[in-house]
């Protein structure tokens, strides 16, 4: 497939362009190389992609510095291609002309692509283009005659302002169901179509089901019709490909892949798919830039009961220090020759392990139809990444060491300006993303921090625009939950700080999401016990008073990867992965007062072996990772106990152990007034 | 069928029987009337079929006196019926060459019947007869050259006292499965038959897969091959069926009727089948006596959507006031008609709602095979009667004052004869029970009590016999746990007791044990949460220690029913049932050291709205139903917050201000002393 260039590039431009590859030994000509560079484009600046040290490494071995030079001009030409621009109602019209021309009657529009991940690259931004909406969970579902939109409790103010209704009905999950909606909607012998690259297995059957008792057929499309009429759709992002050191990988690729390989060959499995991008950058060693804020490389692979891995990755995007880091267990195809590889395992009646939660249905109903032997089973990755090895855990520990610096400044920073009623919470942001790019092995923020003054702070999922955006006013509490993506570990923290003085009701509250994180804090618990056991220990000051809050209290974190990752999770939400040494966790209980206030205390913890000395158990218990000043001002002291008190107060001499030696004076001096015991 | 009358009987007196039966115009002869009276021999003398007031009722509407007298001499003849021999193996051999005639490579011998109940009659006790195991959880499997049996961690040594293990090979579940042992034990092409009366369909469908991947074949039987060899197997029980007053009941069956079919017909469901007893003793307001320690009948029922019952059971156990009390919205059949009134409903295509996990696989295979639309569904009358009514509430409360009274004489008296050293584990469980028989409305233990000493407390489900019966000494801990059936309600307490000076270690353990214990009774929670959510904060303290107990932290307990029953649970293993308003519960924590001592202190408790006045969400709390002294010698009060120990003794100001009154000065100086403040 060729490109049309930019039409701000001219004919003689592109002739010295190709003269300058050729000088430098490029393989590309011209028109190659803008492909590329449009591919560069359409990933996120903040990642591989805004390097531009990697990013032109991937036009030539050793590019010319005037070659660089030429690319770095030519690639904000493309950038205008990153952001779908505003849905309208004629998108849909267009949508449902290609299904009547397809004999389809709807057809399912997630928001997820091939991953299955937080975060999608423009090109697969098909829900957003369709219907405006850039929440980052839901669903559209479009019929001749009614569409809807299905989107979690995060979202539903934010779908009414993106998404008229007149064209997609919102719809509130899990109340209200995407299955319930076509059940009632689709009529006896109608089609609903999908793009089964686009779902899980799971979900496919929820839809069939769905489907067959209105009376109607779920059926699979091999091309999706959005991207038919997504005229300028961008393409799939090109960010480059890197390894990941030893020094923070802790493990070697090959190291990783022969010991996931034996799982595989003593269950008699012959390959297991591997789609979650995560999965392949921690398998390989190996980091991108194609999407927001996780530094990762879209791909697909085979893991072989050998040892190998087939990894369908677009070429052009592995960097050239990636193919020498990899070596030769490690063989690169094309993504188009995914099909070929899952029809060529299914010829041999090879046995292929898949995650029916997490691979597209497509990969599994290739694999079947073609007479392979599915065993379906969770990502072999998934566990063995979440057990982080010592090497991560001594990243992570210095990487959370650095950050604290970082929060330190930043909130003696806002100790000294927010009471005067003048920093935004635009402004605050932006200050404290300043002071982490002064951090070494920095890369990015881990995700879009939330900054919210006041009423704001209790939108759980609050990102600031300029519409929204409020000045930190006396009285006001600010929520701030931020991290930041290192190279040797990924942080996530969120505090919550009186501006001015606070209301005896806010101290109370405040406490009490202490008195819950304090509790998690400090269980010991025998292996075998999950999150979901421990969930209540950091709600049940809040439940003793009637309150609550309606997220999880801890996520997975990932070393240098998803700030969000499984299996493990502190939820009331029922799950059977046990803690296990060497597992990230936050810890985050909140309270949430709807148009006043919003309080949520977060620090990243680590399971490990319990220090005891006559334990019956074999016991776990947590280190704390975070280390920033919690606000005295919202402690309200008389409300803890002895334990409590003396736990508090030994957080904060280790946080002013460890920080203060890195803080300039005045900074130190906030420091060590905001450590000063309470006890 | 015709019953030979015991050999002892002589025709002069048939004669005379006949005579008597004629006089007080029975529509028995009295062939009839022993075959009647075999059955009721064959129910617990500690039931209804215990009390010739009532039992003789089945025989004539008026019984005269010389017909009774004559009825309750000739009963005990056919008392040697209820106890299984002890097993030889002769007895595999018969079923070996049983299966063979049938074309049967092997058999599943489950400890369950039909009902899967937590007992079972002397009829259905199929696997102690096979085996010789009496525990009350198991299975074995008979193959031509292999045979096991699978009990959990509970009877491990148990088994292997009872059962030869040349013979049968043990298994302890979880860890080895019947399943995994199918897989490697059963050969290609081979038959392992099956009674799918005595399995539900969930687990039929664990066997079915077990014997697809061994290439076998899981085959059902229509009639049983143990009951074939089984000679001298006795009948089942006919304990007689009372009606349950409405004063205890709360709301008149024909409510709770109206009430559950309103909810099948508005889920177009045209009957459901409820095979638990327990179901239908809360549906129809009976009691019964077929089994121990729980009042309830064995039978089967139809619920259907107009509020019809259909009940199959044996006419003959149904005593005269039941007929009465029952109306003529139930109809009465014999058991055998089930078969008939299936296949009828299957013929007119009804849709039947059937509980995969509580019915027998037949009723379902039968309804499917036939043609009826299955909705597989929780039995419905499960959740209603776990929420009890105000007056059940009401009845739980005036049960344990009750239980209160007679607990307090007991632990006085132990207080003033166990440092002496003569009283034994036998003794103190008949004094408890003797105590007990004195309360108005008492009609039963409600499970045989478990009176443990020293090291035989640490055996969690122990049961005392004249073999392992030990003395109270000074230094050990004494454990009983034990509860009554009261007309009113349904009791079960635990309480450890020191005997003379207890260690440090025991009051170390005995303290967080009751932390956990206070942690759990003073939790809040909203509306929506489950017990397995609240599990962790009853294991707090001793996690922290690296210590924890191997059993659940509360059960359901019923309303004069079963003591343990569900759906609510609290405990490790994932529960989705949230706990609602009115569902009682145990308090159970508990601590053992093997070969040492076992401490466990158990109330039961009952969910209810909060008093809270500024709550944001609907919460709940528990209220303690149990009132008894606990052991201030084990408390290491230093351990304790100062709202534990002002939870200590508000509970004790509690239990002295209700039981006081109600006791002769020794035991009340003794009551004073026990509920001595501590703060």
């Amino acid at each position: 497939m060729s490109v049309s260039p930019p039409e701000t590039i001219s004919e003689q431009e592109m002739r010295r362009l190709e003269e300058l590859l050729r000088a430098a030994g490029s393989p590309l000509d011209a028109h190659g190389a803008l492909e590329l560079l449009r591919g560069i484009a359409a990933a996120p600046d903040t990642g591989t992609a805004g390097n531009a040290e990697l990013w032109t490494g991937l036009f030539a071995d050793s590019p010319t510095a005037v070659l660089r030079d030429e690319l770095v001009r030519l690639k904000p030409l493309f950038a205008s291609a990153k952001e779908p621009t505003s849905a309208t109602g004629e998108r849909t019209s267009l949508l449902r002309e290609e299904l009547r021309r397809r004999g389809l009657d709807g057809f399912i529009v997630p928001r997820a692509d091939e991953h299955q991940g937080e975060y999608v690259p423009a090109s697969a931004a098909r829900l957003q283009w369709l219907t405006g909406f850039s929440g980052s969970a839901g669903l559209a579902i479009v019929l001749p005659d009614a569409a809807a939109i299905f989107v979690d409790g995060r979202y539903t103010l934010q779908v009414r302002n993106q998404v008229p209704s007149e064209l997609y009905q919102p719809n509130q999950i899990p109340d209200e169901p995407p299955g319930r909606w076509i059940e009632k909607h689709l009529g006896p012998g109608m089609k609903l179509g999908y793009d089964p690259w686009l779902h899980t297995e799971t979900e496919t059957k929820r839809f069939a089901e769905a489907c067959a008792k209105a009376g109607g057929e779920l059926v699979p499309c091999d091309a999706n019709p959005v991207d038919t009429i997504w005229a300028d759709r961008p393409p799939p992002p090109l960010a480059p490909v890197v390894p990941h050191d030893m020094r923070h990988a802790g493990e070697s690729s090959a190291d990783k892949r022969r010991r996931l390989a034996e799982e595989l060959a003593s269950a008699a499995v012959d390959a297991a798919v591997i789609s979650a991008p995560d999965s392949i950058a921690w398998l390989l060693n190996v980091r991108g830039g194609d999407v927001e804020h996780t530094p990762l490389p879209l791909s697909f692979a085979l893991l072989h009961a050998d040892a190998r891995v087939s990894w369908f990755v677009d070429p052009r995007k592995v960097h050239p220090s990636t193919l020498r880091h990899l070596g030769n267990g490690v063989g690169i195809e094309p993504p188009l020759r995914l099909d070929g590889a899952l029809e060529a395992l299914a010829r041999d009646r090879a046995t292929v392990q898949a995650d029916p939660g997490a691979a597209p249905a497509a990969i599994l109903q290739k694999l079947e139809a073609g007479g392979a032997k599915l065993v379906r089973k969770p990502d072999p990755c998934v566990l063995p990444k979440a057990r982080k090895n010592p090497v991560e855990l001594q990243g992570a520990r210095d990487a959370h060491e650095r950050d604290a610096v970082a929060i330190a400044r930043f909130l003696a920073w806002l100790a000294r300006e927010a009471p005067r009623g003048t920093v935004s919470e635009i402004e605050a942001a932006d200050r404290l993303l300043a002071f982490r790019r002064e951090l070494p092995l920095f890369r990015d923020l881990s995700f879009a921090t939330i900054s919210g003054a006041g009423p704001n702070g209790a939108i759980v999922h609050y990102r600031v625009t300029e519409a929204t955006n409020r000045r930190l006013e006396p009285g006001n509490l600010y929520l701030v939950d931020s991290g930041a993506q290192f190279l040797d570990g990924t942080t996530d923290i969120t505090r919550t700080v009186a501006i001015g003085e606070p209301t005896a009701e806010m101290r109370e509250r405040f406490t009490r999401v202490l008195k819950g994180h304090i509790a998690l804090s400090t269980a010991r618990f025998p292996r075998g016990t999950t999150g979901s056991q421990l969930d209540a220990l950091a709600r049940l000051a809040l439940w003793q008073a009637g309150l609550d809050f309606d997220h999880g209290t801890g996520h997975g974190v990932g070393s240098y990867l998803s700030v969000h990752e499984g299996p493990q999770r502190i939820s009331k939400v029922g799950n059977s992965t046990a803690l296990e040494p060497g597992m990230i966790l936050s810890n985050e209980p909140g309270y949430y007062k709807t148009g006043a206030y919003g309080i949520r205390t977060e620090n990243l913890i680590v399971v490990r072996p319990a220090a005891l000395t006559d334990a019956e158990r074999e016991t776990f218990e947590f280190e704390i990772l975070t280390l920033a000043p919690i606000d005295r001002a919202l402690i309200e002291i008389e409300m803890l106990t002895q334990e409590e008190r003396r736990w508090l107060d030994e957080y904060h001499r280790r946080v002013r152990e460890t920080v203060a030696p890195h803080l300039e004076e005045d900074d130190r001096t906030w420091l060590v007034a905001a450590t000063t015991p309470v006890a």
